[in-house]
């Protein structure tokens, strides 16, 4: 096999109570890649689609995380990638990790597979690294290993797979504001009351317990986010109209998707989710704000060859 | 049925990572109480054995729960209370815990089981309360269900029951020393760094999902306790020597029971939970401070009636 293509899918980190260890994947939206073994050594970015983004490979998130496991392996031949780009960068559904994982998905499957998936997050958090200034895979995970994931670590990269129970849906709403990353990190807080800290690894083990035993209501029960969102969410205009009238419509939780401005839902079954869709829709209608909704399966398999 | 005699457990709390939240439940060690109904109304503690505590109902731990409950009842009886007291009050793993449910367990079972084991939880945590000057239920919990329980809510109660891996064993020591419950909490900051709060919920997660898969590796990777004990472990003589070397003896973890002065491991297999035993025990054995170990399998059980 001389080249593959692939869909590289597109994911949402923190999930709530979650921040800085959960994420989740997307099946509905994701970008698409070619990657192909060719004669001349080296990594080259030939085409970009979708969004206007470099072709030099050390500046690119695709290129600089190819460039990490090209480093390692020892090759007469190089690669060539062309990337179409579905998920807008800044939308916080995991642009970046879709790229970085992408890249080195494809690689990987067309030198026989010699790295395992922790190993290409490992490469992929430096493509990541390049986007975000800093080392982390809270949506590299998800992408690369499918359904919901918890980052353990990072040094090393150790990460754990939890089920997804077979009926939720995500239906994620992105209203087209910039939100500036360094503003976003300022508005966190240094240090937290112990006693929210406490609600939030109360509501993360029960997560973790819901998603194991399909337990749709206790999802619901534990989908609180005391520490970062009362931060963040002032940063994204009707964000609480939003959660109140999404969770009124059925949603089992909402919260903000990564570092926003998306917000995701969680939701049982596909027509609460397009319920949902419908409701998320109607309160940003009545803005000027832009917005794309996505309706999505839990997308268990991450990123994948596609025919 | 006018008379049940039971074995009320004690029971770790916190379980390194999950503090206020987590325990699990022992099965080596517990009081035994009989409750017997009675022609006289009221509640009447007749016996206390094994420790001197007060046979006023309402200054009994034990009476104080079973007065919660006796007051939601209906009956022209009452009931009778002998307490076998076996563990220590102040010792870390339970005490007033196994005295507040015991006697609530004992007289459900002699009505007919009208209260499940939440509603027996929401009476328990009256007599828990007067022990401990306020309403927690993370020794309750594994007193009452057993095995792993994480305390999601104490108002409304709600309690999961997380799976315990077969071959877990928990090994405890108890030096006698005395720490007044004032100093352990003042002890605590009232606020946390949000980068030792993430690596705490990281572990809390990945110790749930840990126990859910019998991953011991993992359970060991979990339990680490950032937030608490770095300032509750000053209060212990020798902590850090005994960690350092039941770690080294093979045990999975090790960190505070509940409040202290007890520290517990968490160990896979028999052998190693005694290896360890008497590694604590080397530590101890040097100082003049008097203590007690005890070997447990997880009690998956809780609190049961015996014959």
């Amino acid at each position: 096999m001389n080249e593959i293509k692939i869909f590289s899918p597109a994911t949402v980190a923190n999930v709530a109570c979650g921040f800085d260890v959960l994420g989740f994947c997307l099946d509905s939206v994701g970008d698409e890649m070619i990657i192909r073994k060719v004669d001349k050594k080296g990594i080259h970015i030939t085409h970009v689609e979708g969004f206007d983004l470099p072709l030099e490979a050390s500046l690119n998130v695709a290129g600089v995380s190819a460039l990490a496991m090209y480093e390692t392996i020892d090759v007469d031949f190089g690669f060539e990638i062309e990337i179409y780009k579905n998920i807008k960068p800044g939308s916080g559904i995991g642009s970046s990790a879709a790229s970085a994982v992408g890249s080195v998905f494809g690689m990987n499957e067309l030198i026989g597979r010699p790295f395992n998936k922790t190993q290409l997050t490992e490469f992929a958090i430096k493509g990541e690294a390049l986007a975000s200034k800093c080392e982390h895979a809270d949506n590299l995970a998800p992408a690369l290993f499918g359904g919901f994931t918890l980052v353990k670590s990072v040094s090393p990269v150790q990460i754990l797979e939890i089920p997804s129970p077979d009926d939720l849906y995500a239906t994620i709403i992105h209203p087209q504001i910039e939100i500036k990353t360094s503003e976003s990190r300022a508005i966190l807080p240094k240090e937290v009351a112990l006693s929210d800290a406490i609600t939030q690894w109360a509501n993360v083990g029960s997560l973790v317990h819901a998603l194991h035993t399909s337990n749709y209501n206790l999802i619901k029960d534990s989908l609180h986010d005391v520490i970062v969102e009362p931060h963040r969410s002032k940063l994204i205009p009707h964000f609480n109209e939003v959660k109140t009238e999404v969770l009124e419509a059925g949603a089992l939780g909402c919260g903000i998707s990564g570092s926003g401005p998306s917000i995701f839902t969680l939701n049982k079954g596909l027509e609460t989710a397009n319920k949902v869709k419908e409701t998320m829709e109607n309160v940003y209608a009545k803005t000027d704000i832009a917005f794309e909704v996505h309706v999505s399966k839990i997308n268990t398999k991450g990123v994948k060859a596609i025919y």
